[in-house]
């Protein structure tokens, strides 16, 4: 019998309507013949909420306690799903992370999923039962502390216990219908994906596509995991993520969709000595800081001939600590001043289509020339674009390179998306 | 250096305001070179807001669930709490039941503490740091479920750590002053004992007394632990509990105080055949039901001679589910009928001076009759005398009782509490 691991955002548990919503969509999924693993998150908005008592308490709470905290909110949501799901006659088992053998570094806040050691979910499965599982939270291996994942890493909980358990499908639910070619509030006339290669997706989620969480997609790339994005307000397929292979390349999309990212900040450091090992101090530095870079950047500098300037960008909430630890390094690296700006957009183009179709590039700064849009940064992989530009910009960007690719007229849809059985 | 274990109730806790008062003491405490360990319970009325959201998703909540469901109160409040004391720069860190190695049964609910193994607690306070524990959870030995310990447990939890870390003194702090000679609400004039020894308290918990939980002062009796009641809003001293031993019989009060419990229901069987063994079978059909009993009375039945009514009380919250076990064997041990009362309330006189005074018993009942209450049923212990009257005359019958034994004038407390320094 093939297992199925759903999971449920906090905008599906937000209530006790909303619970018992999605209890009954747990039971059928039960009643089709399937076993089923469930990982929620917490209710609504209530993680928030917990950060918010923690400030009121203390300005900058201790790592490990802050986590005991929030993982209280997945602890309340479990509960309530299993007691939902017994008032419809079917035996249902909460487990903390610590209990689902979810077991991490010590990082806490940001903690990595180091093993999957999931034998009290496979009894809970053998015996019939539904398996609850709190997302988003685990153990420490050494210290056996609670951790938390990071912000929205219940995803990564869902596909690294489907990987663990060897599932059939992780299904994600949420309160959209699914991976579109750009975000529907700015471009109206985006579409649903059905389907998208693992690779693409993690292109867009790394891209700003808040659809899913980056390390759940490179989880499921790894371990060869179907993901299947769906509404739990709705009966409607939603978009399935599935590795390369499976996707056949009539069906692959020349451009899968715009994505964008108004999470970042750029920093750029002014006329830094043009000698071996300078910008190999700098990156030290901010690694050492455990600050993640996205684009890097470097130009020679206005000032004089012998100087660069490096620019590069970082998520926002990062910015007061990189721009802190660079100040520390001013005399041992000798440039001459920092500058920050975080009134930023990063707008991306993605589609594994790219590789075999020059003139892509071309095609979207076009576009984002005829809008009027300014580029400051330009990124490129092999199946993405990406630029930076003033925040401002940042929905003509997308409009316009949307229509450039013709991704809302229908005739696209049917070449992109033919490959599934319609 | 000595343990102390402190206990700080919903009250205490019930917002951040109140955490950092809680914190600056328990800091406060650590300076003065004692090593603290400290437990809480969930903040205000966050346990009775999770009760109610279950209801709302089921109206029979697994138990287990809701065990689940309901630790997440304190594990919020600790994290809170050690946040705050880490703030005032002292190392904290918190534990749940489970980390803290409180080992239960498996009645979730209501489960009993089997072991205590505060390995990790000994350690944190080792190195120098406060130890926060979560009240009124533990871990279940056989299943390793999360376990809860009933209301009010969590005055339970710090005891039981108290013995087990072999602390000096277990403070409990709430809302009130201490331990007074009857419910100030009641009787204006009742005063604080500052000084009761643990078998009188047991009395007087189990009487309705609700300073204190009942498993607590049996803990604290058997493992010879002070414990300190005291409010967590003020510097003021509050009454000690201690072995029976440590107080001298010259300051030993005739009568501690009077304890009064409207929590009861009382059933009678009536007409039941006076055989061997018919009593036996109605209180073995109970004792399967996981009810407890408290007063217990058998008369001679009004209908027939060779007939006997059998009344008792139990907790209200068991009415229900006494009625319906009573009533399946109502046909195999053939009376005639069940007779349910909730609205009674129970009285009870308490000290250990009692042994050795007789006539107590007749200036209660002469105080009862003066007042005009009526006398339900007749309970008697070595140190407590407990009386069930109408509910509506319970205040009543408080008041005379104390005024009769003169426990509100400052005479008697010369007397009764001489010995404590002053």
């Amino acid at each position: 019998m093939g297992i199925v691991v759903q999971k449920y955002g906090g905008s599906s548990v937000a209530d006790a309507d909303g619970i018992k919503r999605v209890a009954q969509r747990i039971v059928a999924t039960k009643k089709s013949g399937k076993d089923v693993v469930v990982v929620v998150s917490a209710m609504g908005d209530h993680t928030d909420e917990l950060r918010d008592l923690a400030q009121q308490v203390s300005p900058l709470p201790p790592p490990r306690e802050l986590d005991m905290l929030l993982t209280a909110g997945e602890r309340i949501s479990m509960a309530l799903v299993a007691m939902a799901i017994a008032n419809l006659g079917q035996a249902a088992r909460s487990f903390t992370g610590s209990q689902a053998g979810v077991i991490t570094d010590s990082v806490h806040g940001r903690a990595k999923i180091i093993d999957i050691t999931p034998g009290r979910i496979q009894r809970a499965i053998d015996e019939g039962h539904i398996a609850i599982v709190a997302g988003f939270q685990g153990v420490s291996q050494d210290t056996k502390d609670i951790t938390t994942l990071g912000r929205g890493a219940s995803d990564t909980t869902a596909v690294a216990l489907a990987a663990a358990l060897e599932a059939e499908v992780c299904e994600i639910y949420s309160d959209v219908d699914g991976v579109f070619t750009a975000d529907p509030r700015i471009v109206p006339t985006a579409r649903k994906l059905e389907q998208v290669s693992a690779e693409v997706m993690l292109e867009m989620a790394a891209s700003g596509a808040k659809i899913l969480h980056l390390r759940c997609v490179e989880y499921a790339r790894r371990y060869n995991i179907p993901i299947h994005v769906r509404s739990s307000f709705s009966q409607k397929q939603g978009t399935w993520i599935v590795p390369e292979a499976k996707v056949g390349s009539m069906e692959q999309a020349i451009i899968a969709g715009v994505a964008h990212d108004r999470s970042e900040a750029k920093i750029t450091v002014v006329a830094v000595p043009d000698k071996v090992g300078e910008a190999a101090r700098i990156f030290e530095t901010l690694a050492d800081a455990q600050i993640n870079l996205d684009m890097i950047v470097q130009n020679v500098s206005a000032a004089a001939t012998n100087l660069t300037d490096i620019s590069f960008t970082l998520p926002r909430e990062d910015g007061q600590s990189a721009m802190a630890a660079l100040a520390r390094i001013k005399d041992g690296v000798g440039y001459d001043s920092l500058l920050y700006d975080d009134q930023i957009g990063k707008v991306s183009l993605i589609g594994a289509g790219m590789r075999s179709h020059p003139g892509i590039t071309a095609r979207f700064f076009a576009a984002l020339a005829s809008a009027g849009v300014n580029i400051e940064m330009i990124s490129t992989s092999e199946i993405r674009i990406s630029v930076i530009v003033d925040e401002a910009d940042v929905d003509e960007a997308v409009a316009a390179t949307h229509t450039a690719f013709e991704l809302d007229s229908h005739e696209v849809e049917a070449v992109v998306y033919g490959g599934t059985g319609r």
